[in-house]
């Protein structure tokens, strides 16, 4: 796999009824995002709901998901687990699957072991056995670890750790980040909010939740600023926040699923103990979701969807 | 089971030296906390390392332990999962292996989702279906949520909830917790810096990593503490706190496994990323150790092994 | 003066309708208080509003407080600012005017540079040039500086400083600072949520906003504690905790000076940017007074008042 | 005054050897500000040690500054006290002076009492008495005190409220400042490590202690910026990065005096309780100076100072 950048959307997973995986309706989103400008899935995200499934699970969403994305699409499995041996094992078992790469986020429960130092063995162990190239993960407002713009210059030296998603929102760091490792190490923004400094920085991609719900639009952005067309992506990035908070910190899963259903896409219901959207947030997602569609017209002067 | 009550050990999970789980070692130290004043065993808590354990790895430790340990011992099993039907299967399993009660952890990964009306909704729906009584697991230091005491307040009238183990170390909260809960509504310390605090206010136990290592100290605070013996129990517990902070907060469960090894329980390496203890620490740890027997001796006027 | 002890009050300051100070009407508090059973009284503490009184208004306060107040009770100036030399300045002015002892809170916009190295110097500087007993005052939740154990027990060796109010509510962190400290050194509980845990480890007192409101309920607790009556003494410590909540955390000092009004002192309206307590407010906060009122009654057979 | 744009300094505060006012050096370092390319330069900020001084010396640095700045720069005084008729008063007696406009942060003694309703009246008021106009100051590193993009949005409505100055490093939240308030409100990066990303999204300055060491290089980043040459407005944010970092959240005020003399401004100790920076500290900071000089030459083509 080429250094990965463009816009990935962390996808969701699909239950039915009875909360059992839906692969079949999960298919169908995959096949739908294929046909959008992303670049490529991230399976089992943290939007992924990962935490709530079992391995089985787990395995059989990257299996479907490899059989029904576009062959020009790049898949990323996330295969971060609490314990290195589960997350090892998981990552290979992706990867023998066809995942691309994997993402891997800190382990978290134990906090205040989490030093830098025992992140540099757990993720410098992970991408020695690794058979794909790993991507790191730092997504403190669910982990509450951060990693350091430190840490994260000394593991870009592994030849098998490609890239970042920071979730951090931390723009400072992200900088940080950036200056301090070599120029092919792939920069993520973790989140739609973000995406446009992260990028003017010398970011090369997003995997955001948003990208559930509007790819293209994302996708926009990232093209615009890559053209120098700052203008026009700063007016998207602006008009992006509402929604983006909405279907993240605002109303979660939930709410991202709900939008989701908005814009074609199967969505449903999240596991226990995530709860689904209210209607009252569906009406303040929908009308989200209008006002980005209609400021996508009118700035790239054609639909988003 | 009846309310439970007194000093509880969560016990930690004992690996060999390829990380594999060391069961005859685990079983042996079941069998020598058996022979202590403990009133029962945790297995599978936050100092059991349970994140890091394969659902199969928990089932076998528990009937190990349930075979393993004295009939007068209480054995409560810790089965919180991120997923509300993992939590639910686990907690049947372990209550047919023999567990006497559940201990459950609030689940955190989606932290800004855990609202007081998910956790609720979680709570009850586990303590509905569990077939043995259900203790609630408050451990904001490692989860980043915390359960307020009024969350704790509409659980404790549910009749299959008899009890909340409180790590926060919140001491408001805890009193909170015991005034706005009915009076058999079992309320534990859940770490050794803040037992007799706990007990004073109407607590009716501690669940105490430091019982790993002193387990008797631990219930003489408790039994000190109930005879009226304050002046004791103060001088003991006052003691206790340097030792409690290095097997908890300062050195983590390396920490906790070297010391149990200087009392004569099996203890070994954590499993990755869990650091096992540096020498430094240990020979803190060893004259913290020693501190502690010499003043149980002091106070106690025997030994404490 | 000697090691102080007893149940304190931080007293409100009292302003008119055009926001200036009312001397008259503060000292008419001051010798109600006078009447109570509590050892002495806090000018200028947080509940004084002291950040937003000029130099001189302070000085007025300590010289009303120091005419009205009777013989037998102790006075206590808060002294602490931002600045060392401000601070030194305002001590010893304080102490001219007949302040029995200052209250110096830790410097706090400077956060990141108020490390235990420049608090120490900090409070050593203070304390060196005091013309009377200095008392640490740890307040994290007003300051988000937080005096560790550590720094305390190397300041309680200071001659010049006699004890420390903690309002940090960590019960872990106040008992370690009684097994730090010499045995005269005096350790205050800062509010009245854990007053009983605080006295029971050690402690000797209590600075506490509710004892605006309901003083002699206060003073009882601490008398029971001594008394060996701890029964009684947690019935009263559980009943307070809803009423000291509410005039603390949940309505601030505007809703503890709507309290003061309820009970016979005069009151009145903070000083802006802190607003007065809602109506809605006052109708919760009154039943939450007339339920300590009540309990006391119960718990020790005659009236509160 | 017209709407504020371009590079600020918040200028050091000097102090002779006794720890008193330094005016003349102050002065002379004013005038050597006024031959930089700064747009202007905030006395009383936080860099300005303000809340360490009196009302006396607050007013005589503002008419020191008056008196020795250049015409053509804007002067803006930091005049925010925990008090609002404080506030007002050091306000209308800067506007008096001189000033162009003023600083005001948010109180934050009393942080819960600090809700955006409180805010907003506080904020409202001062703007309606202040006779020049008022920029907002959200520094939450420092007061423990958010102000909301919803309260900011709500307050840029006022006439006499022209902009913020936002230290949060929140980008997300800076991004939600600039699209909720009207197009005429001036967003001002608060700290040189968020810059670029601020200007990108529609920011029109900054404030930056950094500015107080290299202050053209700080404009040259504003000045690339709005040519449209962002590679090179990059390189140099990147570059800033960590002597940023050294004279901020790492060495404090301490580090950035040291750093001040190095450069050829008078800088000298800050007031206690802030310690002066170590010589270890002033070793790592001067190697930082001279990368960002010579950076700053690769890129300009032409010496910084």
């Amino acid at each position: 796999m080429k250094k990965p950048h463009g816009i990935f959307a962390p996808i969701a997973t699909i239950f039915d009824e009875s909360g059992d995986l839906d692969l079949k309706r999960f298919s169908e989103n995959v096949k739908k995002f294929s046909e959008t400008k992303l670049s490529g899935l991230v399976v089992l995200g943290s939007n992924g709901e990962f935490t709530l499934l079992s391995y089985h699970e787990k395995v059989a969403l990257v299996k479907a998901a490899k059989e029904a994305i576009a062959k020009d699409k790049i898949l990323i499995a996330g295969t971060g687990c609490e314990s290195l041996r589960e997350t090892v094992e998981l990552t290979n078992e992706c990867a023998r699957l066809g995942a691309d790469a994997v993402l891997v986020v800190t382990p978290s429960y134990y906090k205040s072991d989490m030093t830098d130092e025992a992140l540099e063995r757990y993720f410098t162990f992970v991408a020695d056995e690794s058979t794909v190239p790993v991507m790191l993960y730092n997504m403190p407002r669910n982990t509450g670890v951060n990693m350091s713009a430190n840490l994260v210059a000394g593991l870009s030296r592994h030849p098998n750790i490609v890239g970042i998603k920071d979730s951090s929102g931390n723009i400072t760091q992200i900088a940080n980040i950036i200056a301090k490792c070599p120029k092919d190490f792939a920069v993520f923004a973790g989140s739609g909010s973000f995406l446009l400094p992260t990028l003017m920085l010398g970011g090369v991609g997003g995997t955001l939740a948003v990208a559930n719900v509007v790819p293209n639009y994302c996708v926009a952005i990232y093209d615009l600023c890559k053209n120098g067309e700052l203008d026009r992506a700063k007016k998207l990035q602006l008009g992006l926040l509402e929604l983006n908070a909405a279907v993240t910190t605002r109303y979660g899963i939930g709410g991202m699923k709900a939008a989701m259903e908005m814009v074609g896409f199967h969505g449903g219901s999240p596991r226990l103990p995530i709860l689904p959207a209210t209607n009252e947030a569906k009406r303040e997602i929908s009308d989200l979701v209008n006002a980005a569609l209609k400021l996508f017209h009118e700035v790239c002067g054609k639909n988003c969807l």
